[in-house]
């Protein structure tokens, strides 16, 4: 593995409060961090793995009292606008204790931590993830998504992408094709073909992600990937094939750009599935997409986290 | 078929606004209605099939501009308080116009206007309802749940009904041991054996209810009922069997009545489900399950109703 040069950015906070904490990882991946994670004082990695870019999903108070680090992974290139982040910091928190550091890393090590803490997951009663360096056989109804995440996001632990993963399991009926808008690692795209789905569609910004969620091709065993296809594309941006289903899992306020190109090409049966969203964002995205014609169908809560299933609004 | 003498309430409304609607369907079954209906004038029901006990899921403003009936229906012994209901929906509706009239019927024909709007219902990925007068073939992974609901709640239609199934399907993983607590007519018990529990016991106050859920048992072909027990029962009162997954899809003030039984029969890895809530009962609920001692891990919201994933609080 090469080493590559990472920065590091590392708010550390007094508190353990697990809606703050969420949202400072909400600052750092709206500053385009590549992923976050989550460190607690007092014992709390040996009893929690955590993830990156993955939330842990409990906190007991009685094993951590003070700090906790979050952590915001940059590659070496990336410019990161420390005053930027303090300031929206400082108006949300004003009764927090708060320090804000940047630091650099070699890759390697990182990954190997993370993979230490990457276990198999079942994520719905059909659906499983699991990562090529764990053997797993699933039983007779079970299909497994066998990942190496990469440093793409979506490794089936985090609840956004469990809600994905739910959204996609109680709205397709096979034979859908299907838009998956910030694919990242793939893991949403391989999900929609492992439920029926005749042809997916996977785009990101990120040509990492993309070459990772290619590579994730390979390691398919279960599901047939003949029908995936995966693109470097900004959003929706000219596309051009209908589809029945578009799912989109990424953060609220780049999701919102994508609604107008969205309604273009879905069918009008057609269900958009919405994930990334923190519940304090719920609000707002809503209003957002009633002001673009989307009217919601089924919300889903998971940990804080908010995954739609929306259709078109209806012309009266 | 015998004819069975039916009373029914109707409840006249000068407005199509589903909230008030669905609101006033509640306040029916609270007084211990055995299924409510919703009429709206202007051919509401050409277009839109209206089911027992189940409310429509969208209503088009166009079609309908004034007047809108909820019908609650009740055996011929049951004694309905109409002085209680007038001065519950007087309190809640100061603005809108209405009036309350007591019908008697006969059983045969509603029965069978019932049966003419009941379809195949696909409820999620994998499980299907269909009831036995329709000829219905799955696909190789559907499962499908064949029913004659009679008299009970439970036509698969219903949005408390489909986040019950979809909560199941989210949560079995196989092997699992089931109390299904108010089952009618035995739609999530048979829903769980086909996700892959091992052993279902469901239990209804309602004799009638009990014995519709038994005769289903016979017309399954997917499932497997060998381990399918029905039997009337006032909640989980009496009840000794622990349970991996416990599931109750009840109005929310008697899903309270069992918080506390729930907690001694659910193993401390088991996860509580709960359905019958609207969207403004939530808050309530949250309060009482938060007081019982139950976490709520997953809300999901579908046209206006509530389905909970809760498990127990951990003591710290």
């Amino acid at each position: 593995m090469t080493e590559i040069l990472w920065q590091k950015v590392i708010v550390s906070v007094d508190t353990v409060d697990t809606q703050l904490i969420d949202w400072i990882s909400y600052l750092l991946l709206e500053q385009e961090a590549q992923g976050t994670e989550v460190n607690y004082a007092y014992g709390y990695l040996e009893n929690h793995p955590d993830l990156f870019g993955e939330m842990p999903q409990e906190i007991s108070d009685e094993m951590l009292k003070k700090d906790t680090e979050i952590i915001g992974y940059y590659s070496e290139e990336q410019v990161i606008d420390l005053e930027t982040l303090d300031k929206a910091i400082k108006d949300a928190l004003s009764e927090v204790q708060y320090s804000i550091k940047l630091e650099s890393f070699e890759n390697e090590n990182w990954q190997k931590n993370w993979m230490q803490h990457y276990h198999v997951q079942r994520v719905s009663r059909f659906i499983t993830i699991a990562p090529i360096w764990e053997k797993y056989e699933g039983s007779k109804d079970e299909k497994v998504i066998r990942l190496d995440p990469g440093l793409a996001f979506g490794t089936g632990t985090h609840p956004t992408t469990q809600l994905g993963v739910q959204g996609l399991e109680m709205y397709i009926r096979g034979g859908e094709t299907v838009l998956d808008v910030g694919t990242g690692s793939g893991i949403l795209a391989f999900a929609a073909m492992a439920l029926g789905a005749e042809k997916v569609d996977g785009f990101d910004l990120d040509p990492q992600a993309v070459e990772s969620a290619i590579q994730n091709k390979d390691f398919q065993a279960d599901i047939d990937i003949s029908n995936v296809n995966f693109a470097v594309n900004d959003l929706l941006v000219g596309v051009t094939q209908e589809a029945d289903l578009i799912v989109a899992n990424i953060l609220p306020h780049i999701l919102v750009n994508m609604f107008e190109d969205a309604r273009k090409l879905l069918k009008d049966d057609g269900y958009l599935l919405l994930g990334g969203i923190i519940e304090d964002q719920a609000t707002k995205l809503e209003a957002s997409l009633k002001e673009h014609g989307w009217k919601v169908v089924q919300k889903n809560i998971l940990n804080g986290w908010v995954g739609y299933v929306t259709e078109k609004e209806r012309d009266e």
